[in-house]
């Protein structure tokens, strides 16, 4: 099969490899569709800290089990033990076990892959393999929002308008709060600007002007200037849920520790999803299947990626998706 | 009467007062006994963002209502407003209009105070109106557990094993949990070993020999070592309560906001108490009243405050109370 290899920073290759051979309890997936996260974009370019090389990468994964063409599923990347104290407390993402398909064993930017079979998902007719890749990312959303204990009539701000902000944005609206969006790039606002009007999602486009102060806000950018500007924006008894890293620099001041002491403010994290955020992602995506169309961008062959890297990195549009 | 003012910075004064006459709602409370907290030293050193000047001090108070000596008080030393978001959602501690007294009004150094009457907690028959100075710190010991989301079997870390990280600890051994203290301080540490050895408290004397991972850690010291250091013994999904400010340096390293996301852990901030804190606190001060006397370091009077300031602030000892 042809597969593109990620063997060092930025250095990419597709080769001919064997059809791996499923183990037990894993089926053997014919990729249908798999969009490259900017996460991907990130390993390519200097590395992942859940990341082993050489490795193919590709954690948005839709297609067939091989032999049943006729069912379409989802894949959630990842495999945990199934019986340490975070995943007997359903939370398998935090599992020291994990292993995350494109990160720590081969993902979808192949024609196969293996994968456990009790991570597949029925994906329902009418979605189809470009859109159902964005069950992940939906689901990394589902579990941002519950880490973030948004709750009806809450007031939740966003930073960053990519498609997972805009993801989060949907699953908050879907939670019955209000939902403001924030991103310096106008341009890229304005490419959702019909998504956005369609669930009454507002932006808060003028600094000079804010529109008071939040419940929860979520860091959707690894901009490190979201988590002080955040914090300012954020109610006595508010959330800060770190849905991003944002790297190793620059150092937090101390002021950001005393603002959470004296008004009581929480810093939550998220990372990944579980088994179950994928089911209530699926279910979102036979809703708004329509709806959530602009966020493919653009649709690619395996020899797109490498081209392509660059741009998802830059974070101005949203998903590239190999079909 | 006589009072301690606070002018300045480490300028206190004796001064002799008029009686201070009581709002609507209020009572003249005698002052039978005022701890000076470490909050006070800090004050006294370098003002605090809730501290009007001049101020009379003093925010651990218990005393009696004038012309009835028979019942001893302790003040819950928070005025909410009773009607913000806040205040509704139980957190009066929250409240934007929130009056603390000995930071917004007049405190406890002093031989009278007003107080709201609904701010007063009957205090049982057995317990002095010096341990009585007890109660608001151990309400905000009972909050910071309650932030901290301590249950029963899960592992605690307190930084600081000064008054407070003990009562956190208590309060937190009360709740099931297991509780380890950290403090480079080894002498202060040995102070406290009788009441640990009574209620299972261990200790991390030896920063070589770690005793593993934990669910909830707490800074009770403004150290800002403690938010690294504390981050790194949190299992995964733990959770970090901001019990203490830490001032303005120095700068937390953006690695800790990376730490939050990738391993879920949160931040959460605590500050002060609630009346509803006080209540619980002022039962387990009838429960231990004993076990926790060792917390009482010194009486002294009024004149004995100024040159006590700087051992308070050094952080070595247990309380000083005026009586």
């Amino acid at each position: 099969m042809k597969a593109l290899l990620l063997c060092g920073p930025k250095s990419l290759s597709i080769l001919d490899r064997p059809i791996p051979i499923p183990g037990e309890g894993e089926v053997l997936l014919r990729v249908r569709a798999a969009a490259i996260c900017r996460t991907d974009a990130k390993m390519w370019s200097s590395g992942h800290r859940d990341l082993r090389l050489p490795r193919v990468l590709g954690h948005e994964v839709s297609g067939t089990i091989e032999g049943n063409p006729g069912q379409l599923y989802a894949l959630w990347p990842g495999q945990a033990c199934g019986s340490c104290m975070a995943c007997r407390s359903g939370r398998q993402n935090l599992c020291p076990d994990m292993r995350i398909t494109g990160f720590h064993r081969d993902g979808g930017f192949a024609e196969f892959l293996t994968a456990p079979r009790s991570s597949l998902l029925e994906v329902p007719e009418g979605v189809g393999p470009v859109m159902a890749t964005l069950a992940e990312p939906l689901a990394c959303a589902v579990h941002g929002v519950r880490q973030g204990g948004v709750s009806s009539r809450e007031r939740v701000l966003i930073y960053g308008a990519g498609t997972l902000g805009l993801l989060v944005a949907l699953v908050a609206r879907e939670c019955g709060a209000s939902v403001v969006m924030s991103d310096p790039d106008i341009e890229k606002l304005s490419k959702s600007e019909v998504f956005r009007n369609r669930f009454g999602i507002g932006t808060d486009v003028h600094p000079g002007a804010p529109c008071g102060l939040f419940d929860v806000v979520f860091n959707a950018t690894p901009a490190p200037e979201a988590i002080e500007a955040g914090v300012d924006r954020l109610a006595a008894g508010g959330r800060f849920c770190l849905f991003s890293g944002i790297g190793k620099e620059p150092a937090i001041p101390a002021r950001v520790v005393d603002e959470l002491h004296y008004r009581e403010l929480a810093f939550i994290g998220a990372y990944g999803c579980r088994l179950h955020d994928m089911g209530e992602a699926v279910r979102l995506l036979s809703w708004y299947s329509a709806e959530l169309g602009f966020l493919i961008e653009r649709r690619i062959r395996l020899d797109g990626v490498q081209p392509a890297m660059e741009a998802v990195l830059s974070g101005k549009g949203f998903r590239h998706v190999i079909v």
